[in-house]
């Protein structure tokens, strides 16, 4: 099928880009020994997953329990869920992943630990278990070493689990001051630091400058956005994935609409101008989502699409975007060359 | 099931307060003797939009062909897709539709028209088409009364097309004038106008003050939610519509995290103090969204969640959040009474 035939809106892949962003990581974190554990976030997709693994990657991140059981159910057999998993159905979830998989999560706090205990106990299973601290994104995480080192020690103490180590997002100058400091107070308990995991795209390739860090999870380098085009980790041709649009309306002489809006760009600005870069015309821009429609202005254009007329979008931010499609179409040049269905998508629990 | 069973994070839908919104808007409409035609693009779930037509509605209202086609499929068989339908394999799957649906579609321009044209030509056919104008939200639709009647004699001249009306979004103050002075244009040319369309929920009250208007399609006020609030067309009781979360961390004695981000509430934020409004905390204010984390300042409440605490969430935007969900929970109390798919989602041609 060629690109041409395909309806619009439609979200693709660049299959040359994809495989080229991947091999790019993969030799960046071996140059510096890293362990790369990419985040399936991002794509959803388990072809691409294992094209992670093939190249080198030691394993996969998921942030769902749901995301982490399409991609067990394809084959993927380490697996680390960055989230605390709370709930007695989500436990039992969790335990049947550990059984069939090399399976680790985090947790912050006493309360998952617990549950997470009482679960691996129950099951007889020995669960790998890494603290979140947090470096600075206020989001989850202990907010100090000595936290850290305290739940540390209850982990440690907890039949069934097993402390495996350290992980944050994203990873930063913060990082290893707070990880040394962790390090030193467990060196005390005997508690002996395995791995510590960091993440990000737009850090991706100060990495190697963390010299605490012993693996890297990045998600949207595998895509690349207008995002992380900002920050200044990849280039507006590093972008594999695009979503194209049709013109439809051309109200005013400054004005078109897109056959695509929130439900097709979501609503991230991520303090970006406009909703998407479109690649026929970097002068246009989309100021403007409803669901269906994105409003682009013309005004700083000489020369102006019509109606009818196809444009690619790099989106701002893929990972919500790849979420909103239920399949994502492979180019190869302008061929179609494998249409993956987003396998993980939906999966909100 | 009880509503305490289901894995969060969950989306649901009170049933008595469906029911009595669908009934209300119903109601005032009949009043004042104007047809309904509920736009379905907030909930894409057929037995709701057969809810709808049992209740009065003379049809509805689709944004996107294939929601459309998954309507037309479960038995709905009056439908106007209000988008400028584009390219020959969308105009095929429209005249498949008018081959066993009552449809309209609208268009804003020649360009549209002439496919349509052809199309229904091809297909010996004869197809209702309003036009769209803009009455101020400046996304699609003519610009004056002038363009809009030189369009509707176009269409008038269109083999295969019948000139069936005006449409707009929202209708609005403007909606009248610019209705009265393209029917004075009209008469000249001896066509008539069988039907104007409005549409909008934070207007919906209203509808009943613009004379010219004979139909309103309204999307959101079947399950309601901040926005609609907002505007006071909807109270925070009314919203049949919920996100139910987990809290999975508390990092500090001010920050709760949520197990939902903008995977699960959308990004929209619609000029609203946070992304959601949680029921048991009023207080709370999710004021930032990771992919799978909401990020709650508690600065304010007096009393705080718990990890592991279950919190009720009224989105900002329900249109953009139901489209992220496969499935919808159908709640009678607190029992689960039927399990909706969200069947037009990712319909995104």
């Amino acid at each position: 099928m060629h690109i041409d035939e395909l309806e619009t809106p439609f979200a693709a892949v660049n299959l040359d880009k994809l495989e080229s962003n991947i091999v790019k990581l993969q030799r960046y974190l071996d140059e510096h020994s890293i362990n790369n554990r990419p985040h399936i976030k991002t794509h959803k997709i388990p072809e691409i997953a294992h094209m992670q693994i093939k190249a080198g990657a030691v394993g996969i991140t998921c942030q769902k329990l749901s995301e982490a059981e399409v991609m067990a159910q394809a084959g993927i057999r380490d697996i680390l869920v960055t989230y605390n998993i709370i709930g007695t159905a989500k436990l039992q979830r969790l335990m049947h992943l550990a059984r069939r998989t090399k399976l680790s999560v985090t947790a912050d706090s006493e309360f998952t630990v617990n549950g997470l205990s009482t679960a691996a106990q129950c099951e007889q299973l020995e669960l790998a278990v890494l603290i979140e601290f947090d470096s600075g994104a206020q989001r989850c995480g202990l907010q100090s070493p000595q936290e850290a080192a305290a739940l540390a020690q209850i982990i440690s103490a907890s039949p069934g689990l097993h402390f495996a180590g350290l992980m944050t997002y994203p990873s930063n100058p913060k990082t290893d001051p707070f990880v040394k400091e962790t390090k030193a107070l467990l060196k005390r308990e005997n508690i002996q630091l395995e791995c510590v995991s960091g993440g990000g795209t737009p850090n991706l390739w100060q990495a190697h400058t963390l010299t605490e860090v012993t693996e890297h999870r990045a998600g949207t380098y595998v895509y690349g956005d207008r995002h992380i085009i900002k920050s200044g980790a990849m280039s507006l041709d590093d972008c594999a994935f695009t979503v194209t649009t049709t013109v439809v309306s051309r109200p005013t002489s400054e004005r078109a609409i897109l056959d695509g809006g929130s439900k097709t760009f979501s609503s991230d600005l991520l303090d970006l101008d406009g909703y998407g870069a479109i690649i026929e015309y970097p002068q246009a821009c989309i100021y403007s989502l409803s669901e269906e429609h994105g409003h682009v202005d013309l005004s700083a254009c000489s020369n102006k699409p019509q109606i009818g007329e196809r444009l690619t979008v790099v989106p701002n931010h893929c990972c919500l975007v790849s979420n909103l499609y239920n399949q994502i179409f492979g180019l190869r040049g302008s061929r179609v060359e494998v249409i993956w269905p987003v396998a993980a998508r939906g999966s909100v629990h």
